[in-house]
């Protein structure tokens, strides 16, 4: 039974799902926020897969069709944005696109909160989001304060595993301790530093991690575990050498380049 | 009277507004332009305050009544942006939200001149800007080259009382020492650096932490002055750590979350 | 005749268009995409020119008239950055302003595919993309995968040619070894890094950095080679200064900020 995977399984399926990740280099669609796109972009490419920020309604379904993984991503929903996300998911659905959910700042805000029901309908692969927002689309709760969670990433454990139940898929629920369901495997990733916090898009960007580690294997619990640690990690690798939220930005963006299986063995605290 | 207020008094002022914005992390949502998004969210996280980049029209207006304090910067406006912040601006004023407004660019380009002159009846708690943009609002001038300013600071010091006097609120005037008056006390900062200059979004962000400072105290007038000695504070330190705008940027960050009291009791140049 | 022009002249024709863009700081329009923006006026910036990102229908025609230089990039066009778009190149013509297209990602996406074709009707100053861009704009090829080319920058030379003959302009190729033509004269850029290509907009930008330099200088053919030239040897210089890919966009802005004539005789490697 899955939910006796042992810890260092995990860690040996992260590290071969970083050198997938570098071998494969996954052509990863992103409809994003325009407050992170850019260092979504500049995530993915130090990671070494390849962004591709298709986002209007009339290109998003035929380049859903083609890419290896998507994110949609709620932050900044315009009423075009909106409609190519609707696309882009159905389309991924049928395609059989590994695709992620990232439901920001549901709850407290109404059309990004009817979209994330709406995109449900197109089963999200794997759905992110800190312990307000899962609360929030489970149906349990209002949502935080704008982006800010106001609960704890416990606390949203029964949220995520009602979502996870909905969707068939994977939840990832980010805090200081990240909690990873499919509904029956649970893992709780314990690397990371506050910092990444300090950083906009120090969430949203681990979304798009997560959609390229998906493209690499089928069991998207195990790759959502390697995203989130191979992610955390390099943070938590970076802020040992920065000065504050400036430089940690650009040395995490020098870890995710250079981050090998041996760190990721080193550190990781996956349980 | 309010015009003898002495330097050491805006300086001990200061020193307690970043405390209160560091003790209070105000919500500061914002409705800014593509261009700087990104760099004004970090500036706001690295100095403690929470942004929330809400700017859709279905979004805004309800968001505004829960923010703690409001940016609208006429950047680059979109049909859904202008909607979006004429709805803004109305709710924040319905709901005393302090908001501030920076006319990126008006006079010479005619969708935002007209715009901000429709958001000046919102009454804006504060009015960012370069010489030639508060010139421009005052209806007295024709505009800059596009974002930069054609005119010195004080030649617009009758445009910033006059445009004071119309909103009822503070204006602040940017360049090599910023001006800060709300029609009867004017003040002015000469901290700085010309590297501020090179880096796009160092005028805007600005903007977005003058709202998270007059979000915690009534006076804006004296939490306006905060925010630039802040600022500006935190950026002569930077500059002198950086080798040319890049590092300067991160430079900057790292420093606004460093900055102490005992930084701004030593360097503020307040007049 | 021109294609006899030697590697020394055009390294002196370099180190002059380059003391001219900081002498005469060319006003840089630009449209392009959400990813890249930021990117894109800090580069400017660093580099002494002026940028203004205005991208909305009802402004970008009457900007262009007043431009210095125009980028157009497809990177994310909007519906409302397409209609800019058409707007600010025919208004570019009319005024003989100097613009260069970016027709990134054509070929697999429909929309800019049909918007690239268009936007040649008012025959950009410049056209920049790589290898894949340029041959699907000759029409002989079905482009790359998203914004990464699938092809070598020589297999794009008769395609670059096709294409200047066309707009009766310039054509640059961007790859390990850069290529510019106008039809008669090729050059051959070997600087860079492979860094580069692991930032964001580290093509995108360059666009804008043609425009800047264009606008100098009537011979467009050089001054597209000089553009190239200060920008991948400032990557260089660069990259030798970093630890990967979020110091060297800092490092890289700083180099851009600092780099000067004596760096590009020392280094410039045009053929």
């Amino acid at each position: 039974m899955s939910s006796m995977t042992r810890t260092p399984d995990l860690v040996t399926s992260t590290q071969l799902a970083l050198q997938r990740v570098r071998t494969q280099a996954p052509l990863v669609q992103c409809l994003t926020n325009s407050v992170v796109v850019n260092f979504t972009a500049n995530t993915l490419l130090a990671l070494g897969a390849a962004p591709a920020m298709v986002d209007i309604p009339e290109e998003a379904s035929g380049f859903a069709a083609i890419a290896s993984g998507i994110l949609i991503n709620l932050g900044t929903p315009t009423a075009e944005q909106r409609r190519a996300m609707v696309g882009a998911a159905g389309a991924a659905a049928a395609a059989r696109t590994p695709w992620v959910l990232d439901p920001v700042a549901i709850g407290a805000l109404p059309v990004r909160t009817a979209l994330a029901q709406e995109l449900l309908a197109s089963r999200p692969t794997i759905v992110r989001g800190n312990p307000s927002e899962i609360i929030a689309l489970a149906g349990s709760g209002g949502g935080g304060r704008g982006v800010d969670s106001t609960d704890e990433v416990e606390a949203a454990w029964d949220a995520a595993r009602t979502v996870a139940s909905r969707t068939g898929g994977v939840v990832a629920v980010s805090g200081p301790v990240d909690l990873v369901t499919d509904g029956e495997r649970t893992a709780r990733i314990a690397n990371g530093d506050p910092l990444l916090t300090r950083v906009t898009g120090g969430g949203c960007a681990l979304g798009a991690v997560m959609a390229a580690f998906a493209a690499t294997d089928e069991d998207r619990w195990a790759t959502t575990v390697a995203a989130v640690t191979v992610y955390t990690v390099a943070a938590e690798v970076a802020a040992a050498q920065s000065s504050g939220p400036g430089s940690f930005a650009a040395a995490f963006l020098d870890e995710l380049a250079a981050i090998d299986t041996q760190t990721i063995g080193d550190r990781a605290a996956i349980s």
